[in-house]
């Protein structure tokens, strides 16, 4: 009971995924493994619908949720985790094999939920779906040839969880904040940053990626969010309350 | 080069496999993982053409030989493995986790071929095509869902085999900022505070005490902290800037 419990907290994320073989995949991996909270962000309409009449994953296809982005899809989660198979790719958070993060996953997923993304069949996760992340999973996958099918990578991920023992140690007490109220910060200082004149306006989106990764790497505790919230308004208010008029 | 030598030694064997999409979802995962050697068994033609002309797992597919029979597709190997999902069979050899089979798979690639079967996606692996195994790798999924996708109980399996065995620890782990740091972070947020009127002034010490908590319980980066600082001076200029003089 304790086990269901746990896995109920997981939910797995697909962003913009196109084809409908591969949603119906992933739903069926997550049936196979004990997990059933499946989201789509931004999903083509049709291959969603498509893949609902898939069998093998049905049951999680029924209860998948839509969102219209990566932000309000992680909104209760209070840790976001990426995935990618890629070398190349610029990424400023720590990059986990998937032994090493699913212990982490487990732990977390003993008090709340977690989310773990999933980009496109082409592109994989956007540099800002990966500015919600905290970290992400990269699959070991041969440099000459490492771009991997969805429900492939859906299906290694899950199974690294599944086969964990139960016992997996919890490591840190303190509650971290929900993705929500991070995103809130992350929004009041960018208004900060620039009503400070420490950026220029018209922010460029790498810029808010940036305070985006800034944000998230500090960790904020669940019972300090409203407190910063509370500090950056009313260092906004002064700052704006002084603007010549 | 010696590894690669160890990963051409391993065959992958798909028995009967119906569907052209998984015949290229396991072709691909091969090529993910450093795997070439695959061989069917009494395909249906038309779906082995097909899967031939996917993407992925098109230089893998190509090399691919066909056999009539289990017995001749494994006939140049020391050891073979069948894999399954189910429990209900009676199995009469052991069965082993995949991460329990990889290392005596890895073991004897070192020196001679080994061949892992995958069934078709109806039935799995016959009587028959068992009475040919040593042992099997099952994968441990649902008792409600057993049955994988065959593409993905490929992926999995060959994932176990082809990640090392796990270095001591996460490699990327991020350096906490060093105190007298995090205190300079703390006296600018404590000015930002005044300034802003968020605190009166005269501060309780239990107030500084608090704050310091506050920006503790962060866990700021040492990459980041130049940065922290900046931007609270930032702040604070504008701040001050502002007041009436």
């Amino acid at each position: 009971l304790r086990r269901l419990t746990e896995f109920e907290r997981l939910q797995v994320v697909l962003v913009s995924t196109r084809n409908p073989l591969n949603m119906g995949a992933a739903a069926r991996a997550m049936s196979n493994f004990g997990f059933a909270g499946l989201r789509v962000v931004n999903p083509f309409e049709e291959a969603f619908r498509e893949a609902r009449s898939a069998l093998g994953g049905r049951d999680v296809l029924a209860k998948a949720q839509t969102y219209p982005g990566v932000a309000e899809a992680v909104e209760d989660c209070s840790l976001v985790i990426g995935t990618t198979t890629g070398r190349d790719r610029e990424i400023h958070h720590p990059l986990r094999k998937p032994e090493e993060g699913a212990p982490l996953i487990r732990a977390r997923l003993k008090a709340s939920k977690v989310a773990i993304l999933f980009g496109s069949e082409k592109r994989g996760l956007s540099n800002d779906d990966l500015s919600h992340c905290h970290w992400s999973i990269r699959i070991p996958t041969r440099e000459a040839h490492g771009s991997m099918n969805l429900g492939q990578a859906v299906a290694i991920v899950l199974y690294e969880l599944a086969r964990r023992p139960l016992t997996a140690k919890a490591q840190s007490k303190i509650k971290p904040a929900r993705s929500g109220d991070v995103e809130r910060i992350t929004q009041l200082l960018l208004e900060a940053l620039s009503a400070s004149g420490y950026t220029k306006p018209g922010l460029a989106t790498s810029t808010k990626e940036k305070v985006r990764g800034l944000v998230r790497r500090l960790q904020i505790p669940a019972e300090d969010a409203q407190l910063w919230m509370g500090i950056l308004r009313q260092v906004l208010w002064k700052m704006r309350d002084s603007e010549p008029s």
